[in-house]
């Protein structure tokens, strides 16, 4: 790709996050080759549909989720990785409406536009909880499917208004259930 | 209602939740009078819309999850009544595609012709959990918005096909976050 032309789909790319951040995934590609300075006939030779570009949008999102999963592995203690990179990943997956459902069904899908992101994120979640599981402070009975299903599923619930406004006590719930060896992820487990 | 009323009425309910469970959500309404052996001017005077029918059918079940935590708080010690429920209520959610959604906007929405199933269910949740936290065998850092959340989220999780294949182990994982007393809950934390 000519420097002008990956210019433009970084620009297109980041315009899109911003929408979909304010308005969700239903605006229209007029608006954002308006708002990304660039013809709308140059934004349908990079994204020919709506779908398209916000599969590489999401794309973008996840492989920077991997890429972070890697520097997390390097940074800091296991248990603290897999607890930072889980509430990263359900923070990302409330900026993007539906995303979960995607995810669940794109990571075990070859034909997806998203399979190799979202398998990508799987793998990358696995060798975290992994880690943590050598070193002692994670469950044992648990693998990267069921770590991958949780995320998934606490991103659909602080998805809901009605859930909302719990999500952080919702992720130090279940993350409270991944992680054993933390003396903050026992808090409030002794009721007696 | 009179008496052959109520029993066209409970005779169309009863097809509905099977043809629910064989086919999803997506069905004819003379299919359903069919199977019933009504007419379709029989079905529609009790249910205007298929959608008015399936809401009726929600509420059914939803009602009997009610019945049902108000038995097992007497029958049985606090934490196994929790575990029980909250069992039961995953499976129900995996019979109906997208209730978790519907359950999730309804239970603080009174316009919703859910609103006093679902906020019944809500509440019934939230006297088991009480209960077992009482007894000091649920952890004492949850609510039951919380609980509501985890149970829908689960049910939103178990309905994925990728994940569908863990459901059990995704509940006994997310029910040891909140019991704490049990040792069934504590299986495979101790990982060291």
């Amino acid at each position: 790709m000519r420097a002008d032309a990956e210019k433009n789909r970084s620009q297109i790319l980041s315009v899109a996050r911003d929408v979909a951040t304010e308005h969700g995934a239903d605006v229209s590609m007029r608006d954002i080759a308006r708002r990304a300075g660039v013809g709308l006939a140059t934004l349908l030779r990079h994204f020919p549909t709506r779908e398209a570009l916000f599969e590489a949008l999401l794309c973008t999102n996840l492989d920077a989720l991997t890429r972070r999963a890697a520097e997390l592995e390097t940074a800091t203690s296991a248990d603290e990785a897999l607890l930072s990179w889980f509430r990263e990943l359900v923070t990302f997956t409330q900026g993007y409406r539906g995303v979960v459902a995607m995810m669940a069904a794109a990571h075990t899908n070859p034909d997806s536009a998203l399979y190799a992101s979202c398998a990508a994120v799987h793998s990358a979640g696995a060798r975290l909880l992994l880690r943590a599981q050598g070193e002692g402070t994670a469950r044992a009975d648990m693998n990267g499917d069921d770590l991958f299903a949780l995320i998934t599923a606490l991103g659909w619930a602080v998805d809901q208004p009605s859930f909302a406004p719990r999500a952080d006590h919702l992720v130090h719930l279940v993350t409270g259930a991944i992680l054993t060896g933390r003396p903050g992820s026992e808090v409030g487990k002794a009721t007696s």
